[in-house]
């Protein structure tokens, strides 16, 4: 204080300038300005304010329920009952349903999900996980202690990269990512302090992943840091490709020859729609290509509750599985978990729910498959509509889009569009979806968010409106094209 | 590949010796060591193997549904039907349950909880956030814009210190602890490679904080570090002291003096026992004090779903009300914050059911307040009991549980058993505590896992367990202590 008791003028403790430099660096372009803007317009609708359309279409985020799909009844039954126990009295509820409940009650302190679990994740939901992995995987064992329970799949694969994020200088960790990529990974290695390496997706090619491309920038990252982790994501976000299962051979390959941590991002497992394709993981096709691979790769592959038929983002329940790891790193990895002390009961109940869904003979058994169904043939045949219709657009050209839930078409900007945003110190893509968004009220996302080879342009879309919204979503999206084309021909 | 197809050898590419060095250093001691031996003891009794005791008495975390508390009920019936919505058509749930079931519901995206809310979480429960605060701090305004949901305090102290480290050397953020601290706190410090500057309690005056102590503490650290934030906990954890008005004014004044970011961890505010204590927030202590510092000093404060009559530690709800913050760096909290989507939407809505609980004149009124009574009567006669108890063992000596749910008695130990401790390289309360869970099957966490001053032992224990056990519990630990102290003498 001063002697007249004032106190001196004082600056903020926490400015920009003297803030975490790392976390500056972060960027998150799927809840970007886009995305801002568009609650914004939200906002502005319902003041009353004049718009050319009448609600906000979020094409921008993989949020299920937000876009109208339905829980899945057995799912919130049991959630229900593991939250007010006294409901296992009912007979509105099926027996299956309570069967599931009491079990994972059983599994708490105390019997309540309010208790804490143990940090790893409740010891009869890693046993399910494991034993969902070894049915998925035509009997390749999983061991329930190579699980653990997550906060949704971005805390485990944010977990991993902690623990792979080392040296300084050329010896700091360097993690390959795709590009595209989920902004996910770009944000983490920026707030960790490691250092993203690019490979590019090949987008003549349907996506696909060239093993040269992973050869030439692995060379390229060696000149100035440690490329130590490779991350694929498969299905892919945002690109909605499905892998070959020779592709991810080969991969396992590379990443062997190379001494490279593999992180297999598989959260879409489920979301798999084109002829011809499959879902084949990485832990079975490690495990396939004999002893040499399975005894030796480091891999770590994510699963969660927020995609496929479930959608139910909201939980935050996921799992992660550990293959190779050194005993020691994994002790630290269960002691660095237990900081935070447990995922959330409810996501890690939901998440049990997803790997011991019910079985033939159970009297859930029906009403569960039809929900299940109905949502992916519904999923399937808006892939196929979203990829014919932006194809019929001159100057869009869009990929199949063979699984998860996005697709990721290429634009052609005119020049003097391109040379506008420039001005404006925007990306295009980043101008055209502003654009879109304050024209249309469709809210999508840059594909400068995700990254994309230089010179070409993108967005990545959703395809979880429902089917009649898409079309007309998709209409609209068409129109806007051929107007903003003509307007900065 | 060699020439004749195998693999060379390859060592891991993740070890103890190339991993994250800072997560090497990361302790937590709540679910150390001798949380992990208790497990095993558990199993160990399962299978029948002879042991002195018949249960393994977890007085180690602050866990109330584990210890055998039950769910509030409204809180519960809530739940349910935001979970399920088809129980709004059940009359066997009360109207006020219904409302706010509905209305959490309508703020949620396609009115499912299993979509992602917003980041900072959802609008209306931040609204009944800062409506709240008002309440609490006597028509003290709070702004919804300044209120972020989080997964549990955790999540939201590890991520304003997150924003806090910056520096090398002796530029790297300095951060504040008091001694006894909650591990999180030293574990997040070391995870983030910040500086833990310790400043240490007064255990002879009812662990009360001294400002003289604290001027020592951050003169010391200006030597290596830039001290920037103080972090404190009230009522305490593991001391379970409550400070007086007095004492939060006198932080606030040298706080604002020496330039330092506050950090209130604030989530046992309801749990405070002791005759003439009182909790005050330091939100309206720094408001009281006038504009000179309610306009400068930032402040961040935390609370939970956890602790308090609720116990529901499970669903890892949360939120943080920051004041004063830079509104750049606040753009860069909300940034970070979006990278990992958001909080657990139950735990959101759990969080809205603690500061939106039945008002009087609505239905469930009278038999929530006899829960949320009950439970807190119950914990006030345990924090006196165990005070009064451990106070009668010659070695141990006990300072009144003021509030939160912890004792930490300091315990007089034998020359021989130090001797015996370190010759086994273990801190001497370790060695006790390890011996007390094998003997007695209680367990509790050694003072060295909080931190205490050198040749001083303690240990911390919760007052969960239910009065018969907790009494039982007591005396078990008195006899151990008096024959621990014999055998050693």
């Amino acid at each position: 204080m001063s002697e007249n008791g004032a106190l001196p003028h004082r600056g903020k403790v926490l400015t920009v300038d003297t803030m975490n430099a790392n976390v500056k660096k972060v960027d998150y372009a799927v809840r970007g300005p886009i995305v801002q803007r568009a609650v914004q317009i939200e906002k502005e609708l319902k003041e009353g304010v004049k718009k050319p359309f009448k609600e906000v279409i979020k094409a921008n985020i993989g949020d299920a329920h937000a876009m109208g799909q339905r829980p899945i009844t057995f799912f919130r039954q049991v959630m229900a009952l593991c939250t007010y126990p006294q409901l296992l009295d009912d007979n509105k509820f099926p027996e299956d349903a309570k069967n599931r409940a009491r079990r994972i009650l059983q599994a708490c302190g105390g019997n309540s999900i309010g208790a804490y679990t143990t940090s790893q994740g409740i010891d009869c939901v890693r046993h399910d996980v494991a034993n969902y992995i070894q049915r998925r995987d035509g009997g390749i064992p999983s061991d329930p202690d190579n699980i653990y329970l997550t906060t949704g799949a971005s805390d485990g694969i944010v977990t991993i990269l902690k623990l792979l994020t080392a040296g300084e200088g050329r010896t700091r960790t360097g993690v390959m990512i795709s590009i595209p990529q989920y902004p996910l990974y770009s944000a983490s290695i920026a707030e960790l302090g490691a250092v993203q390496v690019n490979y590019y997706l090949n987008e003549e090619k349907c996506w696909s992943l060239d093993i040269s491309e992973l050869q030439r920038s692995l060379q390229a990252a060696r000149e100035h840091c440690n490329p130590r982790v490779l991350c694929i994501i498969n299905p892919g976000n945002p690109t909605g490709q499905v892998q070959s299962r020779q592709c991810i051979e080969d991969v396992i390959r590379f990443a062997a020859k190379e001494n490279l941590f593999l992180m297999a991002d598989e959260v879409y497992q489920d979301n798999v729609y084109a002829e011809g394709c499959e879902f084949h993981s990485f832990k079975k096709v490690l495990f396939e290509m004999g002893p040499e691979y399975s005894r030796t790769v480091e891999l770590a592959s994510f699963h969660s509750t927020s995609k496929c038929y479930m959608g139910e983002c909201g939980f935050r329940g996921g799992y992660m599985e550990v293959i190779n790891m050194d005993p020691e790193v994994k002790a630290q990895l269960t002691k660095l978990v237990s900081v935070r002390l447990c995922p959330p009961a409810p996501g890690q109940a939901l998440m049990d729910l997803v790997v011991n869904s019910p079985q033939p003979g159970e009297p859930s058994y029906q009403s569960f498959m039809k929900e299940r169904t109905a949502v992916l043939s519904a999923l399937a045949e808006k892939a196929k509509l979203t990829e014919e219709i932006l194809n019929t657009v001159p100057g869009i050209s869009c990929n199949p889009v063979q699984g998860a839930m996005y697709s990721f078409p290429r634009i052609t900007m005119p020049e003097r569009a391109i040379n506008e945003a420039k001005a404006k110190g925007q990306a295009p893509d980043m101008f055209y979806c502003m654009k879109l968004l304050e024209d249309t009220g469709i809210c999508l996302v840059p594909g400068s968010g995700f990254g994309q080879r230089d010179g070409t342009y993108h967005f990545r879309m959703t395809i979880l409106p429902p089917t009649d919204k898409l079309k007309i979503m998709l209409n609209k999206l068409k129109e806007f094209h051929q107007t903003f084309t003509q307007q900065y021909a």
